[in-house]
């Protein structure tokens, strides 16, 4: 294998691969990544078992990048990429040398580092299915960015570390929930899916997934299989494990009546709660408790310890009724984070029911937030 | 206690004197900042017995600052600065109720905080010497930025995380060392001081006093007590202990005269050493290896797991001496990084003797690195 080519484009092509890198791998194949150069096609490769992460740079003819000779070979992750990060020219060399060395260089730079055979490298497919569904690259970051913060962290209730995917049709219904709050977003596909799905997909995974995302991506092909689901995008395939076991049904939590409805201006709620929640703690999940009187809504939260603390602010009702309830700010807070809207509506259905946070501006998203009992 | 004061004007003060409060402490009076409305001046106070920071607004007679009654009450710190930070309004109200609560209000907010009586307050001076010495803002944050890094984290010798401070009539000396490097600075004072000092002043405070330094002020002030230092600059005030125990004399490092100079530019420099020592590890102290040979310095390091690495760079020397040497390139780099000037000078008296580093362009600063035996 010997080639040279331009750096920003190994750069970027090496960050993406990098981020399937664990440093806490006990596989010492995995810390590296796989070049391999056949048919004027370079693909770089790199897995830790949880996702695989592939993508390819294709000589174009143009001097960015000139092969000599073809070949493949590991060469350990951290490395490569800090040296291609660091060399200051604007092209570089790479070339095999004795089978298992590698060298870099530049005019006045020269880096030997030792080499991995590509035989020990495990076999990874990243095969694709006939069956693909297509969403589009904006679409998917909205569902990651509005629903993967909902997801539970605790691995101890593995399913509730995923999102759930549930296709039926042209209907893309997402759920994530950590038992305490519940994320929802429904989206319609272009296209009518062949098979029903009902998958769930590690949020972290996800999350890594549209950070490498280019901002000029348009479409992403999604390929499911049993255990696994590949994403595809020009030149870029990343491949997640998916997580075994059935995701709760989390329809019956959604209250279809509301006692009271009421309407407010995003940002404004969102520093009222963040104010009152000032004096809460953490460990007692930031409760705060919100009162309806008239079209005055009073926020409070207090702490024998601390002090205690009470916004106003006005809003709009859609009945007489009044409420008054408890919650964790935190949640409700990272609950509307979510929303890009100017305004959200709060579903209020009784002292001890979940609120749902929703925008008639954005009625593809639904956030709830459990209340909590405060005597 | 009950006054009006324009949020901006009370945030600030709350940042610098909040620097001065640590979480970790036992006393929970210190969790505390101290509010001292007398004769139209608020006197902000916070302590940690490491550092005391008190900052004075003035009442000017504006609106920015309206008086209704004076009197003194210590306000927890987080949640004091949190709650101005956060208010939106322009202008905050505090009052202190029921002697021990104190109310912080706008048109829609309300806090209701537990005070604790200023009588619990440790007496801390903050006494001014009548032997001051006068050094411009500049110079000190350049001494403690081009000193501080070269300071020991052991707290094994106390003596080595402070910067030592050595006043002899109009020449203030500074030295900085964990005894593998030593960062030197000599700067003239304006006046001479009336009295020769030696202190060792604690580096992670030096640091968290020019951190609060306004980007305007011009002088500082020095007042330097047996087992203490006051900084004093317009209205802020900033008291930090001493380290006791002698600074160990550092001049006998400095060799007056080099075998062999060189004359590079800095950032090629800096960048070369970067690129080689990517091979090597924080934990063998990221040794690399320095070799002239004419007018090319060759720099190296290998490893035996990982590979090997080799940088040239055209150098000017002093001499047809030539030179091989190891050093850390961790510390090499920062000795570099605290330098301004375009190029640098490096000084070699011997292949287990320190290398020195200085610029013709700046003859305040010396940085020495010692070498390191590889064989």
């Amino acid at each position: 294998m010997k080639f040279s080519i331009k750096k920003q484009l190994l750069l970027e092509a090496l960050i993406k691969v990098s981020k399937a890198i664990s440093t806490k791998n006990l596989i010492p194949v995995l810390a590296g990544i796989k070049f391999e150069l056949k048919k004027k096609k370079l693909t770089l490769t790199a897995s830790d078992n949880d996702i695989t992460i592939q993508t390819i740079i294709d000589a174009d003819n143009s001097d960015d990048f000139k092969i000599e000779s073809e070949g493949s070979i590991i060469i350990q992750g951290k490395y490569i990429l800090d040296i291609v990060r660091k060399l200051p020219e604007e092209y570089i060399n790479l070339e095999v040398i004795d089978e298992l060395k590698i060298l870099i260089y530049t005019e006045n730079s020269e880096f030997n580092l030792n080499g991995i055979s590509d035989s020990e490298y495990p076999n990874i497919g990243l095969e694709e299915s006939k069956k693909k569904i297509d969403i589009s690259a904006g679409t998917l970051k909205s569902i990651v960015f509005q629903t993967a913060f909902a997801s539970s962290n605790e691995e101890t209730k593995p399913v509730l570390t995923g999102i759930n995917f549930n296709i039926v049709g042209d209907i893309l219904e997402c759920n994530s929930t950590d038992s305490y709050r519940l994320a929802r977003k429904v989206v319609k596909l272009n296209k009518e899916s062949e098979e029903n799905y009902n998958i769930v997909i590690p949020s972290h995974n996800l999350l890594e997934f549209t950070k490498i995302l280019d901002d000029d991506t348009d479409n992403v092909e999604l390929h499911v299989f049993s255990n696994k689901i590949l994403f595809k995008t020009g030149n870029l395939k990343f491949e997640s494990r998916l997580i075994n076991g059935t995701y709760p049904n989390t329809s019956n939590l959604l209250p279809d009546e509301a006692l009271l409805v009421i309407s407010t201006n995003l940002n404004n709620f969102y520093s009222v709660i963040d104010r009152v929640s000032i004096l809460t703690s953490d460990k007692e999940k930031n409760i705060v408790t919100l009162e309806t009187n008239g079209n005055t809504l009073v926020l409070r939260s207090s702490s024998a310890e601390i002090g205690r603390v009470e916004e106003k602010m006005v809003i709009n009702k859609n009945n007489d009724e009044d409420i008054k309830i408890s919650f964790s700010a935190k949640y409700m807070m990272e609950a509307l984070k979510s929303f890009s809207t100017d305004s959200v509506d709060l579903h209020f259905v009784g002292e001890i029911k979940p609120i749902l946070i929703k925008s008639t501006e954005d009625e593809t998203l639904t956030q709830l937030v459990l209340p909590i009992r405060t005597y």
